[in-house]
């Protein structure tokens, strides 16, 4: 076996935790691994979804005592409207992050911070939304689209632009189930007041706001996300990688950029490539300036730059903890607060920069779309100054490092499949060579895998396992956000993974040119997934729904997850969780979400909750083999 | 003591109730009384807002032993949070019935549903917000304005209009606290960004966004809703009407109008009228055809057509328990979900309209703005019909009754005081008289008195009681919501009722005419209590914050009611609340909204929480005083 074809296990990854958990026991530092600790166990009406705050007669729990709340509600609606709370608050954030972009576009100017690298997507939106962009100046065009774009999150009337980017049958069955999603704020708000005291309580109207709610994140507020950022900063392509903590150099100034919006990143990037920022780095006695990402921050600037990703959520604190982290920069999302006080312990600057994400014990430098040059310059030499603070004594970087091949964006996923079409006789830049081989049995079918870390799963386990599983039955595995770098770390995204693969999809893997783990992107990529869903189903002929393709969290932990959850069923992918979403104190919510007669009627897709993570796997190998099956192939 | 003279007392109320419950038990209802002892004691947590459930790695509870959440937010992050949580719900909520009311309005029409009522107000707001009214069509007008309304909610750029009607010092303040509201959804979408799992945790960031939020609905989603309101159904001017549950009719149909859009309940008010409908009524063996009111749609229906108030939220299954209610026709917010099951328990029709609020155990009559007359008389229809199904035997109606005198909006108050003005020397339409009696000492300054019923409160002992000091004590009151209610229930807006005031007060209700707790509307009328603080400092030249004026919330409930205090106070005005908003668990966030350095240094104002009433009292007399001395008055 050779080197790179030795996967880092989850033991490895571990055993330098928890060298790292001594390192933060010399300096006094909190873990989460002592908080998890602390906190279990967890309350049981909140985990089952039964306890209500949301007035201040309460709160009110319920039990066989006690069967209705205050105002009367039942254990069913007490569940459905929490679940829908869960979903609003993931929209919200997810499309927030959009409507960032979307910001940033607005700002986007010849020879700015921010200018358009993807003239042609662009273009193609424009052409998609009926603007005209003949003889029209790049600039106001993307300024006029960004104000198009801004107007999906508060317009009075109208649904949705991008719904029409499914196929039509999947538009008719939201018509039909009322479901489409208006402005995605709009969405929100009324998630909210629907679950108001006195208002909505019947878990059907509360789960089918859900969905809604859902869609107007993934093809709504996300999905401009990534369309917009792809405009901004680039569509990505293929790039290789390193990935996992040894990604940190120990004689360089170590910049980690962590969160969610590119907007912050990629000018941490250019900076840290800045000839002066560099000299500077120099003359404080480092190598040079080395920047690795966490979380969907890592995805963003790994896809488009090939900046080293780091690790996924829960190693957030293991980045501090090796000592050589001059400074771990935030936006928003998925941020430890804990992150304060532990770079207290240590030399490190936490350094936050957006008002959405405020934290105590950090340093603020409100980052503007306007002077996001000025801030990230300062920033970065924030860094380096701080490079002579570091206490040599506490470094230890594990030497955990793989090979990444990341970027595949759907426009990639295309290119690459072009590659083995006969040029002459067939149509090129669509999906019908990926229909081809599904249809022809070499792949059996796709798993789209994606989410958080969750304590509640062990770390990483559930991501890894599960794709080794796939990868095994011939099922192509799609990745984003933390379940991405969880298959990095791991070298599962190293094109030598294919060893891992039954002999069907290492065949493809081979003639495509892949790795057998495709990483498509951050958390709102997932709409790239949406898209590709939508597009295969339209070059095949088929329905999404029928489509041997199922969803997969099995670590998740955040809102946004739920409502990404919501818009992937809602979209008619059949969703595997491996965490529960404090539904099951409702049988009744239970079987709307589960049930073979529930979201099921409206959308043809439901929800699968299993814990056992093996057993997660096998169902969804056998709902890929029910759906060939459906389509007798 | 003349017989208008006595007022009607709490315990006179709780002994009609207590009749009331008796015919529950003979039929097997459940109630509010009990559900409160099931539900007795509350989770400690959740009271203290130390529970933590924004993402699925918890719940996370805060102790002694377990100071962080598992991603390391403490108890002040977590206890902010939720506050911010809490007033989202209710901005969204509030806001959300104003841009029902603009999508009516926007479908105004001459002739249709629902006409212009007020047109000389449309067009003042249409002059206020810069649009040109010349030989413009009324309904042309109409349209542009609802559409600029409803824009709003989700402009890309800017913030409210409203807010310019604010003294030039409120809105300096709020921009220099970065409190101004941007686009009303957008604060939503904000609010649930910001405390989503890895935002914010610096409580002074989730205090101020909380402001920021409440001030969107106050000065945004919920003035919109008013002025439209007054368009559409005209401005209220004071009109008689009689109040408590006496005032449903042992011989005719009794039809309960309950929740708070007045799109419902103004069409079920005109069919209620139609002599069809009347002669169908006397068909089936009634005398005719009783409306009543419950919660803020009573204030609706009441300040526009005299229609009497059956109760307020705490009364809601009284209606039912009489056994003489035919029908209960509910919109949104504060519907009991125990109506459901209790209406099955008589032979009441209890039926939802709004696909806000779907509620198990309902006959769904889908309300639309496009066929409401339709709507509307279905409903009365089988109302009417119900009534051969009433069961006698269960019928008891309690005999309590009182003369109310209500719909004081900031238009009428004008009227009023214009007549105590010289109006040869004297501009008009002022609330220069207003400021000189405060000035003179005859009345000692005002109290906004507002807010719901909680079972944690003596139901409207809390209302009725610090009224009652209040008028001893030459303070005025004005009044919304379900307060308003509990004092029209009391007898506390008979005019009369001057003889409970003290000398000064008395002899202005006597000269200008007044009750002395003016009923300003419903709950989303707070807002024309803003505009009479905002126009009451221009006349007289001071800040809103020196005003003798305090804000109280004594029996709070709901979330809207957070999102109004924090528009209140972040209006200048002190505000007191006899229910805590579940943040005892951090003292920073108790400093940041109580002490006198946290929002009282951004706003001049702030939060005092004291459960117990008299103490309340005391506290606003001695505020009311503290700023008539600081005016040297």
């Amino acid at each position: 076996m050779k080197e790179w074809d030795r996967l880092i296990t989850v033991e490895q990854m571990e055993e330098a935790t928890a060298a790292l958990l001594e390192t933060g026991k010399k300096v006094g530092a909190d873990s989460w691994q002592q908080r998890v600790k602390n906190q279990t166990p967890h309350c049981g009406f909140g985990e089952a979804g039964t306890c209500c705050r949301i007035c201040s007669m309460g709160p009110c729990r319920i039990t066989p005592k006690a069967p209705r709340g205050i105002c009367g509600c039942d254990v069913h609606g007490i569940v459905a409207r929490n679940y829908l709370r869960f979903t609003a608050g993931g929209a919200a954030t997810h499309s927030d992050h959009g409507r960032s972009i979307a910001h940033t576009l607005y700002l986007a100017k010849e020879g700015g911070n921010y200018q358009v690298k993807d003239p042609e997507k662009l273009k193609r939106i424009a052409h998609e939304w009926g603007v005209e962009t003949e003889g029209k100046d790049i600039y106001d065009l993307a300024h006029e689209i960004a104000e198009m774009g801004l107007m999906e999150y508060g317009k009075p009337f109208g649904t949705q632009r991008y719904l029409k980017r499914a196929p039509q049958h999947a538009q008719d069955l939201w018509k039909a189930a009322d479901i489409e999603p208006r402005a995605i704020d709009r969405e929100v708000s009324q998630s909210l007041h629907m679950t108001h005291m006195g208002c909505s309580s019947l878990p059907e109207a509360l789960i089918r706001q859900s969905l809604r709610a859902g869609l107007s994140d993934g093809w709504g507020g996300s999905m401009m996300g990534t369309e917009f950022s792809d405009i901004l900063f680039g569509t990505p392509k293929p790039v290789d990688t390193t990935a996992n903590i040894g990604v940190m150099e120990k004689d360089m100034v170590n910049i980690i950029v962590h969160g969610h919006d590119p907007s912050l990143s990629e000018m941490i990037v250019y900076y840290a490539n800045d000839p002066e920022m560099i000299a500077l780095a120099k003359e404080q006695g480092a190598k040079g300036i080395n920047i690795a990402g966490v979380c969907c921050t890592a995805n963003e600037v790994a896809m488009r730059h090939g900046i080293p990703m780091a690790g996924n959520f829960l190693q957030q604190e293991n980045v501090v903890l090796t000592g050589a982290c001059e400074a771990i920069v935030v936006d928003v999302q998925c941020i430890f607060p804990a992150l304060g006080p532990l770079s207290k312990c240590f030399h490190t600057k936490f350094i936050t920069t957006s008002p959405i994400a405020r934290m105590p014990d950090s340093d603020f430098i409100e980052f503007h779309e306007e002077n996001a040059g000025e801030n990230a310059k300062a920033i970065v030499k924030m860094a380096i100054e701080n490079f002579k603070n570091r206490n040599q004594d506490l470094v230890n970087i594990p030497q955990l490092k793989t090979k990444a091949r990341v970027g595949y964006s759907v426009e990639a996923i295309k290119k690459c499949l072009d590659g083995v079409t006969n040029s002459h006789v067939d149509e090129l830049g669509t999906l019908k060579p990926l229909a081809d081989v599904v249809k022809a049995g070499v792949i059996r079918g796709a798993v789209a895998m994606v989410g958080c870390n969750n304590p509640k799963v062990r770390p990483d386990t559930a991501h890894i396992e599960l794709m080794k599983k796939l990868l095994q039955n011939d099922i192509i595995v799609i990745v984003s956000g933390c379940s991405a770098q969880a298959a990095a770390k791991a070298g599962l995204m190293d094109p030598d993974a294919k060893e891992y693969c039954g002999e069907g999809l290492k065949r493809v893997c081979e003639l495509v040119g892949i790795p057998p783990v495709l990483h498509m992107g951050s958390c709102v990529d997932i709409s790239r997934m949406m898209v590709l869903a939508a597009d295969l189903a339209k070059d095949w002929g088929i329905n999404i729904s029928q489509i041997p393709l199922c969803g997969c969290a099995p670590e998740w932990m955040s809102e946004k997850a739920v409502s990404i959850g919501n818009y992937v069923v809602a979209t008619g992918i059949d969703t595997f969780l491996g965490v529960d979403p404090y539904t099951k104190g409702s049988e009744e919510v239970t079987q709307l979400l589960q049930g073979e007669h529930g979201i099921k009627d409206w959308v043809e897709a439901n929800y699968t909750v299993e814990l056992d993570i093996e057993k997660l796997g096998d169902r969804m190998i056998e709902t890929i083999e029910a759906k060939r099956k459906a389509l007798g192939i």
